[in-house]
């Protein structure tokens, strides 16, 4: 780590698989050859003092998210975090994330916070700028707050999401259930995976030509390797790469292909690190 | 979380992957069903501040990479962390591990450190008490430092390990080598893999009833789904299960079973914990 090296902050608890999978994903995404070579982290997990936040959209919690995700991120910046990210789709709703900026500010934090969603944004213009018609799954919160179209389709994506039923029913137990969802079992379950994958095989009859991963749960539980022919756009990775770009951007490894060829094609993308 | 729960805290850079799979294993072995029951989990990965473990202990570096340890463990107290855990079992080494104890104590910390080796010999007399020839991979600090055979054998057990060239030539490579190295390639390359189970076969043919992976990169890379027959031991899961034990016992959840049975053998051991 050279010393103008920022220290980049995570807010892990939310939830804690999908906080353990960014900070591994921000490991993977770092040009290092040893443990020396990588950027400092902070993180703290405290899931127990953070309100659900598909509940909060819902209007099933009292309490905003925002207010103790904000207490989250005063303690790592007290560690010296000077960026940071939460590894939650559904934070990222104008409703929650509109008053944790509001309340940095109050604050006088002097802490950069990544935006997920507009990460996700800035990463579909630059490596794949022909890809109009994105599928997204998520969490109901995310769905019902429209946060991924509201983002994307001033951009002139057009995003795709499953049928109301589908959505309550299929993608938001994959990782809600108590009995097979992925926050529950802490990872992919078969069954889980199966509804997941029924969304894809979904929003691709729909006409999607990626696939985006709109909840950390999901991908935990499944990525490129499981979707053939199309992207996969994992937001959780391109929240990694982007903590990366504003700590240290000379770190940042080249992007690894997003997009599973079957093996009859593989040698046509050999060496490719974006699909178009 | 309860009000009397205990918040953990994770040295998690040593190395970074390791870290991360320290942290998704504390969830995984964490009674939730739902984000917020899961404990409060602060981490610091700062690998440049902590030279190379093996490097220290082998006279190739100079600085004790307790002293780097011992700052982040003071940073982890001042977010409130009161038990903690160092992700790296050649962290464990006395040579190490005694001056971070010894200086914890000049500085008057209260956190309490969790001995991942201690904890190791905890569990096999609790879960494998018929187990008595062990065979552990780990790296050449670890190997030269003779830190399981010192645990261990005191309690009864025989610590079986690899012959020095294939120590030297095969095992540590596989955790080290800059191009198919787990700390470089971040995970289990194929070359890591097909090394480490050589490793495992050599130490079967010693007459190994029991595998454990003593380098937490090792325990990224391979499992108990890749030995048939025998358990196989990851220090950072017992780690993990040590961490909640000390933070808030009743959120323990049972352990799963550490032996992978052929599916003929399946039936037999449905439910049980533990293979003896």
């Amino acid at each position: 780590m050279m010393l103008d090296d920022k220290i980049i902050g995570v807010v892990a608890g939310v939830g804690p698989f999908a906080g353990a999978d960014l900070l591994h994903k921000i490991a993977r995404q770092t040009l290092a050859t040893k443990d020396q070579d990588h950027l400092t982290v902070a993180s703290l997990s405290s899931p127990s003092q953070i309100a659900d936040r598909t509940e909060y959209l819902l209007g099933q919690a009292e309490l905003n998210p925002a207010y103790a995700i904000v207490e989250q991120l005063t303690q790592l910046e007290k560690m010296g975090a000077s960026v940071a990210g939460i590894a939650c789709n559904t934070a990222h709703a104008a409703q929650i994330f509109n008053v944790i900026l509001d309340r940095l500010r109050a604050l006088s934090s002097k802490i950069k916070l990544v935006h997920m969603i507009e990460e996700v944004a800035r990463h579909l213009c630059e490596y794949h700028p022909q890809t109009r018609r994105l599928g997204t799954l998520c969490t109901t919160g995310t769905y019902r707050s429209r946060i991924y179209p509201n983002a994307l389709e001033p951009r002139g994506f057009t995003v795709l999401l499953p049928n109301p039923i589908l959505q309550e029913q299929v993608i938001h137990p994959a990782i809600y259930d108590a009995h097979y969802g992925i926050k529950a079992c802490g990872g992919a379950t078969e069954a889980a995976r199966t509804a997941l994958l029924e969304g894809v095989e979904h929003l691709r009859k729909k006409g999607a030509e990626a696939i985006v991963l709109g909840c950390a749960e999901i991908s935990v539980a499944i990525g490129a390797k499981d979707v053939d022919d199309v992207p996969v756009i994992d937001p959780t990775v391109v929240m990694a790469r982007a903590l990366i770009r504003e700590a240290s951007p000379e770190k940042l490894k080249p992007l690894i292909s997003e997009v599973n060829l079957p093996p009859r094609k593989a040698g046509r993308c050999a060496g490719k690190n974006a699909d178009d």
